[in-house]
């Protein structure tokens, strides 16, 4: 199957079984936003708490903060937000429509590449199998023209992009390389400015007027006003990690491709406080210990690779990010950054005030270093549905669609289902969810044949299902069915507990990391 | 102790132990915003996820979703916040400062109240023990004066804000009552206007503008424009109930008490829909079940009161406020409203399209009816703050603070102690932790006298402590101490896991709901 065909289904069984819904649905939605529905905010929660306890139940030297939405609007002055988080905007004339020039200049270097494509194929029908790709770029002009067009755009777009960016360059390379507008078709472009991302809103309301304040297009910097705070109340001591969850707003122009890029989305952020002079060392530690975390969910270590930054932000001394494999090809799902003393003195320089730590082991305070691990919990929720979505032939000739999530993270750890809806079998199968419900989500279930309720719960990635039979009023025995194996045994309801709990707990993925 | 200095004392404990610090602090703050410490953010959770459980995890037919802050912007047309979502603001033409006119008159109701009280208080200093209040009363024309205007105020402002409100006659009631602004001391006010408290921002950038879209003033419409997406796909039948946890925010112009009322907060809500006609029976049963959930963390019911509403808004045909005793007083922090079918009606009306339930037990569609109960996080968590807060007198006449916190609620729930830093009771006291971090929060403490080590748990509300002596490393025992009793056993460290998991989980919290 075509990876974006995989992707489409993807979307659609994420609303059909009550994971991903477009907000705001019944008004006819709003632009990249999204809601999460009954299952999906189970894994998302599920998702939090991985990252949470492994975070601050695994480190001595971590602890969690939860800071607000709404900062003083002097931070993101400080942070450099207000004056350089823009995108560039260009406007067709004649459609009024508005694009972002980086995205119009991309998607033709884009084009260059589906033109190389298209020529390969060609050939390759042409050849059949005895086709030796080699010789044919050897021989063929086309496909050397079209790569030299694309690599020249791609080498000045670069330039320009670095260059600030040259907001008269980006417009320069749209007229050179003849970019028309989708909807009408024509040339007819104006400047490009740049527009920034952060949304604002007025707080309070005096005679004099209000405050213009912004939505955090981070959650880094509630840490970093706070740092101090942390460290003296929770007598921390150098080094120390500060981890947080919260939503951050960003206002995308082209935001598409499901959840991977919303307007509103989540984020999971750790900044790590080091003495100056170790960070790199840490960035290394903490690129590895996070690589580890995914890799603890079992979806294949080919899912994940790193690409560090050649380019850095002027703050940087070293970035990478954790690239997952996604239905349209690897994509950023962690970064990972050595931030240096950038943000902290920036907050000591815009407020005024020292921030400095004291470090009691050299008796002298400093500015401290820091590494920062920042993860997208919406594209994280993308890649382990993506990673789990499985449609298997079964041996009746029947497809079965069943999400293979890592059991610690599904929504539903496990079903309990009356072979018939008689003779005291709900009643039994009520008792036992009684007793589970307390450790573990369980969803009961009665309609429909056997048979369906297995596949509507493979399709929400249920681990296990549990059958009360008539048999089981005499021997107080049940069939326990795996999801994978799709294998059935016979267990003692009292040993239910303890067959299951160990396997769904989000305790045992984190002793995988140890 | 005063109850305004408990609260004072209380405020500054939270900031002193990492519970809440107010936002942005090194950049003098935001008003009436405020960030979660590392104990704070932990508690904070840890009363999420109480209530999330008792929600989800124990009703069958309860399930969660998690709706984004950003909605389309008719829904708040459609639920009547963009006409009506509004505070009466006045301005003192000298001053320049802006007051909520509703609030400098209950400011002047107050204050009748004062004066009644300062006679009171003046006639017992007077009279003695052998003062008779009622007498006093029956012979005292001042205060059955201030009670009459008191009154007639009170009667003449309820009036007022019942009529739309009435914002001439609110102005006026200021006129006549010769109220002064607190700044300029004079009586040159402004008309009275409405002033929306909703905050809005521009989504999306086209040629031709941008979207005003708002930030949610409450969670419910993301429950309810989502409703049917949940029953279809979740395959609920009526009745059921959606949960949601997310933030929420209002352009509070009088923002004061702390966490109390704040511009940004967080709720707990959950919609449960009903066939028409048995509403009033759900409301009964939901007020029921909500009390007993409060009144399971143990604080006495006497902390507890409901309060019925009399007046209702226009779309309920029942209201009831759980009210909770504060240091400020009994004040609400949950509600339990019959919502009818208000919201969903408007919801159709406005989008166009139907959102009505099909029953299959009566073959029939409807529009149900919808019980809220609606719980203000932070609220939450000032009451469970304030309710532990505790300052004993100890035998050796110290004073200990010491936060009476549920155990299942408490940020950390066992401290590890190395009684002295050498000899290996270092190495012994993490082997311990490294076993139990996986099963609830640990925290390792080695600095200072044992002493002074119990009393910082104690302020931060650790149920439980253990050290690691000399002894230890011959027999495996340790001192386990008890933060409310003081009491302190030996146990030995394979125990530990079985003795204190079991109190401290939101698992056994949850059991004495059934």
């Amino acid at each position: 199957m075509a990876q974006e065909d995989v992707f489409k289904k993807l979307v659609s069984h994420c609303k059909e079984y009550g994971f991903v819904f477009p907000s705001s649905e019944i008004y006819d939605g709003l632009g990249a936003v999204y809601d999460y529905g009954q299952n999906g905010v189970e894994l998302k929660n599920n998702i939090k708490q991985y990252w949470w306890q492994s975070m601050v139940l695994l480190h001595e030297n971590i602890v969690g903060i939860d800071s607000a939405i709404f900062m003083h609007p002097t931070i993101w002055k400080a942070s450099g937000h207000v004056d350089a988080f823009n995108d560039p905007l260009i406007d067709n004339r004649d459609s009024k429509k508005r694009y972002r020039a980086d995205v119009l200049i991309e998607d033709q270097i884009a084009k260059y590449d589906e033109k190389i494509n298209k020529e390969v194929a060609k050939a390759a029908k042409k050849y059949g199998d005895a086709f030796d790709e080699q010789e044919f770029r050897s021989t063929n002009a086309r496909v050397l023209e079209h790569q030299a067009k694309r690599d020249a755009l791609h080498e000045r777009y670069t330039q320009a992009m670095n260059a600030g960016p040259d907001l008269n360059e980006l417009r320069q390379i749209i007229l050179d390389e003849e970019i028309v507008c989708p909807i009408s078709g024509t040339k007819n472009w104006t400047e490009v400015r740049q527009f920034n991302l952060m949304f604002s809103t007025e707080m309070g309301s005096t005679a004099d007027g209000s405050m213009k304040v912004y939505l955090r297009p981070e959650t880094a910097q509630g840490i970093f006003v706070n740092y101090l705070n942390v460290q003296k109340t929770g007598r921390m001591k150098i080094p120390f990690g500060i981890a947080q969850i919260g939503k951050a707003f960003r206002n995308e122009i082209v935001a598409r491709q499901f959840i991977f890029r919303m307007r509103e989305f989540e984020q999971m952020e750790m900044q790590f406080f080091v003495k100056p002079g170790t960070e790199l060392e840490w960035f290394k530690k903490w690129k590895e210990t996070r690589l580890k975390w995914h890799k603890a969910l079992g979806f294949g270590d080919d899912h994940y690779r790193y690409h560090d930054h050649e380019k850095l932000a002027h703050y940087a001394n070293a970035a990478t990010d954790i690239e997952f494999l996604m239905p349209f090809g690897f994509k950023e799902v962690e970064g990972i950054h050595s931030r240096t003393n950038f943000d902290l003195s920036q907050h000591e320089k815009f407020s005024g005030k020292s921030i400095k730590y004291f470090d009691p082991e050299i008796n002298e305070s400093y500015t401290p270093y820091v590494i920062e691990t920042s993860i997208g919990v919406d594209r994280m929720f993308l890649s382990v549905m993506s990673a789990s979505y499985t449609e298997e032939k079964l041996e009746n000739g029947e497809t079965r669609v069943v999400l293979k999530l890592p059991a610690a993270l599904a929504p539903v750890k496990l079903a309990v289902m009356p072979l018939v809806k008689k003779d005291g079998l709900p009643e039994k199968a009520r008792e036992i969810m009684d007793d589970l419900k307390f450790h573990f989500h369980c969803q009961y279930d009665e309609k429909d044949s056997i048979g369906k309720r297995y596949r509507r719960q493979d399709a929400i990635g249920t681990p296990y299902c549990v059958t009360v039979d008539h048999q089981t009023l005499e021997d107080n025995c049940v069939t326990l069915r795996n999801r994978d194996t799709m294998e059935q045994e016979r267990v003692a309801i009292a040993d239910l507990n303890n067959i299951i709990a160990d396997k769904v707990s989000i305790t045992s993925l984190l002793k995988t990391l140890q």
